[in-house]
C-alpha cells in the first residue's frame, strides 16, 4: 500500500484522502477484486493515523459496494467495481461574457435600459425591509403563479399605468417574458397546436422560444400600422397569433384599431389564441399608453410583460395575464418548467411597486430616453443628410430607432467591417423570417448609451458608411 | 357629447379620461363611423379643459386609427372601429397559498429545509456588498450560462464539498433544478429522443418535468442499492437514464458502485445520456459525501444540483454540469427558455460561496437535521413499537424518512382522515409510476419541523392510525 500518501491536516481531511485513494485504487484495478485489504489496525499503524479514520473509510467503501467485509476474515475488494476511470482535468473553454476587449466599442444594442441609472441602493433597502417583515415560513416553496403580494401589487400597477383591468388570480409571475412565451408554446404543443402566426420581422428570440416546442411559424408582413391582418391565413387554422401590438419589434408600428378588431374576429372564428407581447409599451414619449389588445379579447389573449426594461434585465422578472380557462394548465406547466419564480425577487418588486419606486423610475427614465432619441435623430440628420430614412419616426416610443441607408445592404461582412471601426449596429434582417426585404435597414438602440457614446457612435458610423460607399 | 364626464384632477388624468371615454364610445358604436367629432376648440369649451388636452387626445386616437382627421373639414370617426367591448370586471378567484387556515397542521412535507434558520440578514448584507462593487454595465442582459463569477465560485465549491472536478465552462446556472431538467428534456426531444428510463418511484415533479416535451418514461424498480440496473431495457434504446444516485428520492438508497459501472457500460453501449439529480447529497450525516455518478462518465452525464435545500427554495437557483459536446445546445435552449438566471441572485450566491457562508450554513444545518432525524426515529419507535418499519434507516441522510405501517394502505381517503386529525403525511404511491407496490409506505419529511411540532405530529399520527386500525 506504498502508493497511499496522506497529507497531514485535520482528521476529516485525512479520511477524505484515504477514501478517495482507496476508491480510485479499486476503480482503476490497482486493488484487485477479492484482494484482501490490510486490517484497520494494520493500515492505521502503517499510515500513522487513528484506527477510527480507517474504520470509517472502510465502512463508507462497504456502504457504496467497493469493498465487502467478511466476518472473521477481514475486508475484501468487491467484484465488479473495476472501471477505467476517465480523466476530467482538461479545462474546457469557459466563455467569458464580461471580456474587457469590447471596452471601446459603441454598441447600438436594443432593449437594454440605461444601466447606470438603475436604483440598486433603493433595491437593497427594499430587500432589507422585505427580510424584516417576511415570516420565515414564507421562504419555502411557493405557488407556481407567484406570491399573492406581487400579483396584487402588479394588478394595481397595470390598472394605473396601462389601463389594464385584471385580477391577481389572472396573473402568473415568470422568469422574464421569455419564460412566459415558452410556457405558452409548451401549452399550445400539449394541445397539439403546432402552427403559430407571427409578425415578420419579429424579435429573433421570440421566434426561437416559440419554436422550442416544435412549433412552426407562419410569417405575416408588418407595416406602419403593425401586423398586416389582411394576410391572416384562411386555409389553415393556427394555434395562436403572436404579436407586439403596442410597439412592434423591431419596426416600431402600433397596431391600428381596425386590425385589432380584425384579429379579434379572426380569433373568434378560428378559436385561436392571441399572444400579446407588450414590448416596451412603457416608454411612449408622446400621448397616452396605447391600449392593450387583451382588452378587446380577454378570454383569448395571453398578455406578456416584463420588468427587464422598466427596472433591470438582471432581475429576470416577467408575467403573463392568462385567460381563466387556460389558467390551470399554464400554472401547471410553469411548475414543471421552474417550480416558481424567486420569492426573494417577487417580494422585492412588490415592495418597489407599493412604494411607488417603479413608477417614479419609469417617469425619470422616459425623460432620458426622450432626450436620447431626439439627440440620435438630430445626429443622424447631421451625419447623413438626405441619405437615411427613419422608420415610424413619428411614434416616439421605445429604446431604438430603425433606420434605412438606401444603397447599402447590411450583410454580415459589412457589419463586421463597420464594427472594426468601433461601432456595432444590428441589421433588421437578423429578425426577419423571410429574408431579403429589409437589407438596407438597421436597428440603433440608444437605451444604454450616454450622450457622448451616442455622438461618438454616430461619428464612427458616418466614417464607416463613407468608407463603404467609397 | 353629454355622456362625457371628466373628473377634475391634473392635466394628465383629464387627458386619460377623455381618451378612454372617446375610445370606448367609438368601440361601442356610441360614436358612429363617419360621425364628425366636435372641433378641438368646441369640445375644450364644452368640457372646460385646455384645448391642448383635446388636441393631444385626438392625435392619439388618430394614431391608433379610431378617428381620422380630414384636412379643412374636421375629425371623423374612422370606419371599422366598432366592436362589442366585452366586460372584464368580474374578479376571478385568486388562489391564495398563504392561507392561515393550515396554521395548526403538522405537515411532514419533504424537501423543505428549516426555514427559520435561513440567514437572511447575511444575504441582505451580501446584496449590499454586491451592489457596491458590481459595475453598472454588468446589470444588463448576461450570458445564458450565468455569470463567470458564480460559475467559478461554484466549481471551487463543488471540488471542495463534493469532490467534483469540473471547469466553470461546464456549468450552466438555471432557475432551480427543475429548469435544468426541463432544458435537458427539451434537448433530448430536439434530438428526437423521446424515451427516458427512470427510477420508480421517483419524485412526481421530476416525472412531470421530463414529460414536458412529450417524453415517455420507462420505469425501473428501486431497492436499497438504488436503481435496479438489471432491469435496463435491452430491446429499446432510451435517450437517457434519469436517476438520483446519491440519495434516491423517495426511498433513500445509495447507488452501489457495481450498478454505477453497469450504468456507465449501458450508456456507452446505447449512447444514451445519464441525468444525475444529486438530490439532497449535501445532507449526509455519517461518513463522507457519496461520489457522483458523473465522475465515472463525465462525457455522458448531465449532473443537476441546486441551492434550494442548502440555502432556500425562495432563491430558485440551480445548475447543471453539462458534457462539452452538449454545452452549446444546452446554453441555447436555456437562452430560449428564460434568457438567463437572475444576475442579482447569481452575484449574491457567488459572494456567499466566496465568504464561506454556504458551507458554514450546511455544517450548521446538518446538526439540526441529524438531531431531528434521531428524534423522529425515536418518536416512531415509542409510538409504534413493532408496528412500523423504516426504510434505509442505516443511511443517515436527507430531510425525510420513509416508513411502512404494515396492514394500512395510504389511499386518498385515509390520508384525508388522518389530515383531519391535524397531521399531513405523504404516501410513497404519489411518486410511483407503476401503482400498487408501496401502498403501506409514507414519507415523513422533518426538515422544516421544530422538535415540538415533530413530537406533536407523531402523537397525532399515532391517534390517527389507532383510529384507522380500530
Amino acid at each position: 500500500m506504498h502508493w497511499l500518501t496522506l497529507e497531514r491536516n485535520d482528521a476529516d481531511a485525512l479520511m477524505k484522502q484515504l477514501y478517495r485513494q482507496l476508491r480510485h485504487a479499486v476503480l482503476e484495478g490497482r486493488l484487485e477484486p477479492e484482494e484482501r485489504l490490510p486490517s484497520s489496525r494494520e493500515l492505521a499503524r502503517l499510515l500513522g493515523v487513528s484506527r477510527n479514520v480507517v474504520l470509517e473509510v472502510y465502512e463508507q467503501l462497504a456502504a457504496e459496494g467497493y469493498v465487502a467485509p467478511r466476518r472473521g476474515s477481514g475486508t475484501f475488494v468487491a467484484p465488479g467495481a473495476r472501471y477505467g476511470l476517465p480523466r476530467n482535468d482538461a479545462p474546457s473553454s469557459g466563455s467569458s461574457s464580461e471580456a474587457g476587449a469590447e471596452a471601446d466599442l459603441v454598441d447600438f444594442r436594443t432593449g437594454v435600459p440605461l444601466l447606470r441609472e438603475i436604483p440598486w441602493k433603493t433595491v437593497a433597502r427594499s430587500f432589507r425591509r422585505v427580510c424584516d417583515r417576511t415570516p420565515s415560513n414564507a421562504w419555502g416553496y411557493g405557488a407556481p403563479e407567484g406570491t399573492p403580494a406581487l400579483r396584487e401589487s402588479l394588478a394595481r400597477f397595470l390598472a394605473r399605468s396601462r389601463d389594464i383591468s385584471c385580477s391577481p388570480g389572472d396573473l402568473v409571475i415568470t422568469n422574464g417574458a421569455a419564460e412566459a412565451l415558452c410556457i405558452t408554446a409548451l401549452l399550445l404543443a400539449r394541445q397539439g397546436k403546432t402552427l403559430v402566426v407571427t409578425e415578420d420581422p419579429v424579435h429573433l428570440h421570440f421566434q426561437q422560444t416559440l419554436r422550442l416546442a416544435g412549433t412552426e411559424l407562419y410569417p405575416l408582413s408588418v407595416d406602419e400600422a403593425g401586423l398586416r391582418t389582411d394576410e391572416l391565413p384562411r386555409n389553415v387554422r393556427p394555434g395562436a397569433v403572436f404579436l407586439t401590438p403596442s410597439h412592434q419589434f423591431p419596426l416600431g408600428g402600433t397596431l391600428s384599431v381596425q386590425r385589432r378588431i380584425d384579429l379579434a374576429a379572426y380569433a373568434a372564428a378560428t378559436e385561436c389564441l392571441l399572444i400579446e407581447d407588450d414590448y416596451e409599451s412603457e416608454f411612449r414619449f408622446e400621448g397616452l399608453p396605447v391600449s392593450s389588445l387583451r382588452e378587446l379579447v380577454p378570454s383569448a389573449t395571453v398578455y406578456i410583460g416584463s420588468f427587464s426594461k422598466i427596472l433591470s434585465p438582471a432581475l429576470r422578472l416577467g408575467y403573463a395575464i392568462v385567460p381563466s380557462h387556460l389558467g390551470e394548465d399554464f400554472r401547471r406547466i410553469k411548475y414543471d418548467v421552474s417550480n416558481h419564480t424567486s420569492s426573494m425577487e417577487q417580494r422585492i418588486v412588490a415592495d418597489l411597486l407599493d412604494e411607488g419606486v417603479v413608477e417614479r423610475h419609469i417617469a425619470r427614465m422616459k425623460r432620458f430616453y426622450r432626450e436620447g432619441r431626439k439627440r440620435l435623430v438630430r445626429n443622424l440628420a447631421d451625419a447623413f443628410p438626405g441619405r437615411h430614412e427613419i422608420r415610424s419616426a413619428g411614434a416616439g416610443a421605445g429604446l431604438h430607432l430603425v433606420v434605412r441607408f438606401p444603397g447599402l445592404v447590411f450583410d454580415a461582412e459589412r457589419c463586421s467591417r463597420i464594427e472594426a471601426r468601433g461601432v456595432r449596429i444590428h441589421p433588421v434582417e437578423g429578425h426577419a423570417i423571410r429574408k431579403g426585404h429589409y437589407g438596407e435597414w438597421v436597428i440603433l438602440g440608444y437605451g444604454n448609451l450616454s450622450f457622448d457614446a451616442m455622438d461618438e457612435g454616430v461619428a464612427r458610423l458616418r466614417a464607416a458608411l463613407d468608407a463603404e460607399m467609397a
